[in-house]
């Protein structure tokens, strides 16, 4: 459908993709710093990628925000094709940073800001990129019917039919007075938080109850307005934020605002209280995948009913989730179990325990290891890299550096550094020298010696790093200048 | 109990450790190159250490023979520190080598010749390197008695009293003639094939069946004459292998005429047919190692029943064995399962089907892969080299040199070579250089070009080796001379 025929209030509606989440519960493949929305689930490309393209079809890219926090920044931006010379679709799409991740009713705030300054009466079309989505066109219909009822002043959320009695979801009770319908939504009566099992099927058997999908659509004023009635507290720290928005202090303000902003989220917050919200029944194919086992209702099965990816020989394994990478997996008569290898670490459990993965990264957060924050691959703003062994004396990294990709002038007072080029042709500014160094040449950084690395050519650049040293950590960095505006966070 | 105590016989006593088997029932831990014997299982060392030393006791070094293949021939001295410079209890331990595994009855009839010509009254102990006992005093009187009725001129097999009807191990029937005892010992009236689960309960039941638990005690020139008469062709080719043994043709004949030899056990070549065979019953508290799942049997458990060792972060398991490296394993819920993980690969099956594990490694084969070869570290005379990374065009490898150790004069045709130090200190050929680089060097050499690595040091030489090329297979090298004799093979 072409997008002059869709009805005229469209083009005041702007589309926010929440993605600040945090990879608990698809440890080890997201991350603290590689989340779940960055994940290739039910599609070729990654979830964010998935739901920015679904909504692409009615609000074109300059109208669409990606709110996240600033750890996920350089990834997402990986993800979407917006790092180096490659010619991406997502050029347009605006970006809404987060210092730190505070839950949903602060971000939606902050998104709200910035579009009231730009178009007051904006509808914002809140999305998640984690949720996949079965039926595009429906959920473009959902959508339009939801701005129309949000033009009107209401908070629209989607409802969810519920085919189990799931308790891990919250739940809208919709009124049945005749007058509470608005067009094809009902008003609500309540949100209900996640029930206990006895609860939950009577819900079910009752009906009338729908699952919260987590998907909104208001005008911005009008969910500011319900933020100032609700969250007085976060409405003025809100309103300190929007004198310092366009002006050189912006980040700072937001900074130390955000230290003093309470976490919560915008069900809790504002649609439990509000007067004036709406359930629209959503007839888009929702599925969440909140977990390993979920994966089960949206990736395609074989005939043993197992989801396999990767790498991995099996022997009569039945109903189970096997997930590779290069590495090797050899699975034999597993039943009901999920199995997850990453670079650098490996998930064994049965279905019914997916839910408990995040006890896992609580349990390695405890102690000193790394595996809930990074995988081996770092994303950075001209490439990334990949450790590939490490001790207390050398490590040996992989860098690849996009076309036109540019490390920061930097120095390091504890390790050297050598270099060896395997694909691609790298610019090296080390002390007074600047020369270029090619596949199959190496050249040496010593220490405290400024120097820079640049990839001049149009193809990536492969190095191979050996560090030697007696501190090896990613502090030990000096940045005198760097094209990405980083100081010294490593 | 010191030796000179024992008997008079035991100074004709010889120990012969059979360390050929192929590493598939422990995989991913064992490998072809890597087998059963080497691993750690209910010690702190090896199997193959934990075998000589047991044995050590009653035995010198000096008459304790190792008979095994070539391909394992490196890892079983590294294993047994034979390598380098330190030094190790092994040093008078013999070598019989073969160029191929063909079973038991070659393996013994290639040692029986090397003893009968040096002492041809002598009696061999035959032990495997694959099984934990757990009484060293009961094994060494067990043993003691074996050599007392071998030297009389028997065919000692030790019986194993069946704890459970067990369908994986051949059984024997003893006499119970009056006459058939001959000191602890009792004549054998027959071996008996593995048998099915029914005939296996009956035998439980009846009594008089024991397992044959694999060690052996005769006179190498009884041994040979029961070859003689039972495996009439493989006696042929022993009886040439004998003309060529101290000449300089003996390696060359042992390997022409092993691949004319049809691979036997000597349970089913000979002692199936022997009319002098003797049982005795063990007392040793032997325990055969068969898969991971008899694991449960020798090693230690935590209170929830499993054996969990590495980088294990574990919820609520119960009953499993989880055996991971540096790696990190997560495990939640696993009820009777087994999770073994190592740099290349990771299996996860139930205990149940831990003897399936080879059909895992047969399916390997069947594709391109060298999993069921090789781990990513290769054992070499000089030392030892881990693959860090590899794809078409590049390969990296860690470099571990033994002090002393040198590698071949070589060169490639299809790759340069980077090397950087990261501990110790090397010396270098390079075409016609001669050169040492440090801790934090680095060189560079070309293709086609003469070079030798060397560690003149007193402390172990690593480096950091990135390989360009077009081609990087192992086989691209041309040894001009190397100090251990090889020559192009990798």
């Amino acid at each position: 459908m072409p997008k002059d025929s869709i009805n005229s209030g469209i083009s005041h509606t702007y589309a926010v993709v929440l993605a600040g989440g945090v990879g608990t519960r698809f440890w080890p493949i997201s991350r603290e710093l590689y989340p779940k929305q960055l994940l290739k689930i039910g599609g070729e490309v990654s979830l964010i990628q998935q739901s920015i393209v679904r909504i692409q079809s009615l609000i074109p890219a300059d109208r669409i925000s990606i709110v996240t926090n600033t750890r996920h920044y350089e990834s997402i931006r990986q993800e979407l094709g917006l790092l180096g010379a490659s010619k991406s679709g997502f050029k347009e799409v605006h970006f809404v940073l987060e210092p730190e991740g505070k839950n949903t009713a602060p971000a939606i705030g902050l998104a709200a800001l910035h579009l009231r300054r730009k178009d007051p009466k904006g509808v914002m079309v809140i999305l998640t990129a984690d949720h996949v989505i079965k039926e595009k066109e429906e959920f473009l219909k959902n959508i339009r019917e939801a701005v129309e009822i949000a033009e009107s002043g209401h908070l629209v959320t989607f409802g969810i039919v519920p085919t189990r009695p799931e308790t891990g979801f919250g739940y809208i009770k919709i009124s049945e007075q005749p007058s509470a319908k608005i067009k094809n939504g009902y008003r609500v009566e309540k949100f209900v938080e996640k029930p206990d099992l006895a609860l939950a099927e009577e819900y079910l058997a009752k009906g009338g109850y729908y699952w919260n999908g987590g998907i909104f659509a208001w005008r911005a004023d009008v969910i500011l307005r319900e933020i100032e009635a609700h969250l007085p507290d976060l409405y003025k720290h809100l309103l300190v934020i929007e004198t310092a928005l366009g002006t050189p202090e912006e980040n700072e303000v937001i900074k130390s605002v955000y230290e003093q902003i309470e976490g919560i989220s915008i069900d809790y917050g504002v649609l439990e209280k509000s007067k004036i919200g709406v359930m629209l029944p959503a007839t888009m194919g929702w599925t969440d995948v909140g977990s390993w086992s979920a994966l089960d209702e949206v990736l395609p099965k074989d005939k043993n009913k197992n989801i396999i990816s990767g790498n991995v020989i099996d022997i009569n394994s039945k109903n189970s989730i096997i997930y590779a990478d290069k590495r090797l997996v050899a699975t034999i008569g597993l039943e009901d179990m999920v199995v997850v290898d990453t670079p650098d670490a490996t998930l064994v459990c049965h279905k019914r325990n997916a839910q408990d993965v995040k006890k896992i990264v609580d349990e390695i957060k405890k102690g000193k290891s790394e595996e809930h924050l990074v995988h081996t691959t770092v994303y950075r703003p001209w490439g990334s890299y990949t450790v590939l062994e490490k001790n207390e004396r050398y490590k040996i990294k992989r860098l690849l550096i996009n076309p036109g990709g540019k490390l920061s002038l930097q120095m390091h007072r504890h390790r050297t550094e050598h270099w060896v080029v395997v694909s691609g042709t790298a610019k090296v500014t080390c002390g007074e020298k600047v020369y270029e160094i090619h596949t199959n040449e190496s050249t040496y950084i010593p220490m405290s010696t400024l120097h820079r690395l640049e990839n001049p050519g149009k193809v990536p650049l492969q190095i191979i790093e050996v560090q030697n040293g007696e501190y090896l950590g990613e502090d030990d960095i000096v940045r005198i200048e760097d094209v990405y505006g980083r100081k010294n966070e490593p």
